[in-house]
């Protein structure tokens, strides 16, 4: 609120009665923002690794030995390449956020960039998840209308692997949504009432 | 830009040095945001009646008269229920964005409020249409290595359907991001430089 005394560059003029975003407000904003995207890493992570350690082999009666990948699955691979996708894209913006912490100054135009590009990350997350999630609840619950047999009573660890992967990565979808909030949040405490 | 010269309502002072957005952009943006919201609630519609009509029923040789429904897979149950809720939505939204136009001293309390709502309703959109399409491609190419066999070759008419809605489901995933961007790029466009 005192920040009206210094008007040091002309491009940021801050002299107007309006009060622009006091500096603490911005650095709270940013540093919220780089949890999230912290917690968006991790989430990513998580998933990545546990769906890709999943793949299980076991010897069932009919069959004899089987193995059960990830990979087997168009669904699942686009899950893994999405969310790997996040992750470095967390990675990336988690700098770019803390680069705003230090130099305030270009905070809206960063808001801006983020809530367009975050959007985006959380269609990429949220349709992976809901493409996994589809087929895996398939291999949990079989389809006897057209035959498909369900597979999670045979592979537990399979199963267990992409259920807690699926659970994550609605937790980074979540995250996402809530980063999209804070910037258009933020971008809204900006204006002038 | 001229508009300092008469601050009518103390609520919505504009007498300050900044500008505010001129009466025409804010018509203009939410112009852009009705037909938006019309072409969200026309792609929501096709995609539920598309998918519903898909039924079919075939007569194959080895296993005689057999019907195939949306209804049973859960997947495209999920589908149905998620873009009617986006097809409501954009009914609601479609009209509180005209009574923005009528009333534009609320444009900036509507736009956050659409950014927030715009993002949760995409989130949804974007998982029903990864869920079905996740289980519409095992339809369409089956999995050998656990045994689901594909059912495109013999339901040709709900495959096409399943296809058709889709196509417009993810249409409809783009017109949220849009949405988005336009709530973002509005706001944004209120702050004083």
């Amino acid at each position: 609120m005192a920040s009206t005394d210094k008007p040091t560059d002309p491009e940021y003029n801050k002299g107007a009665p309006p009060p622009p975003p006091p500096p603490s407000a911005t650095v709270n904003c940013f540093a919220f923002d780089v949890t999230l995207r912290v917690l968006l890493f991790a989430a990513a992570l998580t998933a990545v690794v546990v769906i890709v350690t999943s793949d299980q082999t076991k010897f069932t009666v009919p069959l004899g030995i089987r193995e059960v990948k990830f990979k087997h699955s168009p669904a699942f691979v686009y899950f893994v390449v999405a969310l790997s996708v996040a992750g470095l894209y967390s990675i990336i913006t988690t700098l770019a956020s803390l680069s705003v912490i230090w130099k305030p100054n270009l905070s809206t135009k960063f808001l801006l960039h983020f809530a367009f590009w975050d959007v985006l990350i959380l269609g990429l997350v949220a349709s992976a998840t809901g493409t996994a999630g589809g087929v895996a609840y398939v291999g949990l619950k079989g389809n006897k209308h057209v035959g498909w047999l369900k597979i999670c009573n045979n592979y537990d660890k399979f199963c267990q692997h992409l259920a807690g992967s699926l659970a994550v990565s609605l937790f980074a979808s979540v995250v996402l949504v809530l980063l999209v909030w804070l910037s258009v949040y933020s971008l809204h405490g900006r204006i002038p009432k």
